[in-house]
């Protein structure tokens, strides 16, 4: 029976919104949960659970929680006993076979790095979150994983990204795009120069430089960035969701149509949730050596259950190594 | 009489939009306006509207326009008769006060770098966009003059926007925000944690990192970030915008509900506009010395006459040479 661990004290709302999201998805694919964290507290929500009868389910001790507002490596070398920490032991050891967080997201990128290591040929580790866009979803990494990338490191990513996008989307050749400031080769700054000329040279489907305001149109699968840019790209949407979701019922009034105006909401705020990356159930850290999936800090129940029963799909499709195969067969190594 | 210098042939809809914005700002506003390009195409719209018998018009030959595809410096290069060549010369002969241009930003750079060259102690130019925020307006910059930028350049930009917010808002403290990805000093890149402690240091009402789902909340009233991550905010926020509008008629049927989806719809469209930098009349190029107020590409009539209204109050304010003082007053030179 697979097993995934998870993280059951990371996250903004505590653990209750994660163990009930994970046990939903445990009953559901007749898996086993590793549930890592204050014990007294796991077995307390694990108790309001009714899925919990028919989840085998293990609780490992982990006293330590690490807080969003901490510097991650610094809160990860004082806290030996951090949950995330001890989540990523279990799946190392083999008695998981992926990890659920939805805790700081630097600090599940380090002890992800730190107990699984790096495929080999990657020098590091994207975060890869699902967008919406006018003909369906594309995928966009790096979304925070690493602020500092160098030109090989994209081209990495778009390798990561196009098994990512096969196996997630079902897309034989994902189209790769490189996020800059005009479509033209020229235009960008130096990483984006410098990679697009790597790009090139590579063996996946480069279309050649996506402007921002085509990240939504959907004119690629798969949208390569440093993970600065791609943070920025990522929440600077959400707020501009948000405010528009605002902003509408000042726009309706005078007169107010309010059979129009919840329907319009109701719209809105649907859309504000697609583009939290959150709702198509985290994104997976690619480039580590062992399968993880972030959620976001903010994570609601079904959010974590969407998150874990991405995991579980990632694990049977072998992910992590048809990665790792892909990465070396193209020589886009050498990190 | 105050005379505005307009690059008649810039922008993508050709020399209509601009022309026939520009002279209903100058009737407006009794100011004169130096139009440079084809003086047959410049002529027959100048013609066409009913504005000219008002407006003192000087038309100024320049045969080449560089497109807003082309490689900039290369261009100008290749070019030396471009229009927006010849209207900043015009500007820095002083025979005009202001130049407004809606072509090539990159090529609008160059040029008025070029020709006014740099205010002392600035190092790079900053293009501030004006963005909607749910409590008002803020300012961006940079939103795209430079990609390449280094902490004391952002320094500079926190300055200038000062200056600029003060100017254009009326407000006597504007709140400094540093976009980043995260609120805490130690995020971000390189770039903004050397920034975090220089601008701590600045005579600012530096409020410290912003990240990016809370430039539209209003926290601050001015944001500095490097040009290519301003860019990126920028145009992904334009991108988010039209695919929300554009699924807002799917999410109303069925059944469909036609007043409530008009009045969303328009509610949607006008702040799909007000993302657009061009509905505040354009951004002007901070640093440079001279006044520079550059247009969306796609500038409607009523931006371009926005944008003009904005230049001329610019240069009543004497904006560019307060900003001069205050980034000499404030040491924030050495570039």
């Amino acid at each position: 029976m697979m097993r995934i661990a998870i993280d059951a004290m990371g996250g903004d709302c505590g653990p209750r919104a994660v163990i009930a999201g994970a046990l939903a998805a445990a009953r559901d694919l007749s898996i086993g949960l590793t549930l890592v964290g204050r014990r007294a507290e796991i077995r307390a929500e694990v108790e309001r659970s009714r899925a919990k009868p028919r989840v085998d389910v293990v609780i490992v001790d982990a006293d330590d929680v690490i807080g969003m507002g901490e510097q991650p490596s610094a809160a990860l070398r004082r806290k030996p006993g951090a949950s995330i920490r001890i989540a990523a032991e279990v799946v190392r050891r083999g008695d998981a076979a992926a990890l659920f967080s939805a805790g700081s997201t630097g600090a599940t990128v380090i002890a992800s790095c730190g107990a699984f290591g790096m495929l080999k040929g990657v020098g590091r580790p994207a975060l890869a979150a699902t967008v919406p866009t006018m003909r369906g979803t594309a995928v966009l990494l790096d979304a925070g994983a690493n602020a500092a990338c160098r030109p090989r490191h994209l081209v990495q990513f778009a390798v990561m990204g196009s098994v990512y996008a096969r196996v997630a989307t079902g897309i034989d050749h994902p189209r790769i795009g490189l996020l800059s400031t005009g479509a033209e080769e020229t235009k960008g700054n130096t990483l984006t120069r410098e990679a697009h000329g790597l790009l090139k040279g590579a063996s996946v489907n480069f279309i050649g430089n996506v402007e921002a305001h085509d990240v939504y149109s959907g004119v690629a699968d798969v949208i390569v960035c440093d993970g600065f840019t791609g943070n920025v790209a990522l929440k600077i949407s959400e707020g501009i969701a948000e405010m528009m979701v605002g902003m509408l019922g000042d726009a309706f009034a005078p007169p107010p149509r309010a059979a129009g105006l919840q329907a319009a909401r109701r719209a809105f705020r649907r859309v504000r949730r697609k583009i939290d990356y959150s709702e198509y159930g985290g994104a997976p850290l690619l480039g580590v050596a062992g399968l993880v999936v972030v959620g976001h800090g903010r994570s609601s129940a079904g959010a974590v259950r969407s998150a874990v029963t991405m995991a579980h799909r990632f694990v049977r499709h072998d992910m992590v190594r048809r990665i790792g195969r892909e990465i070396v067969a193209q020589g886009a190594g050498r990190a």
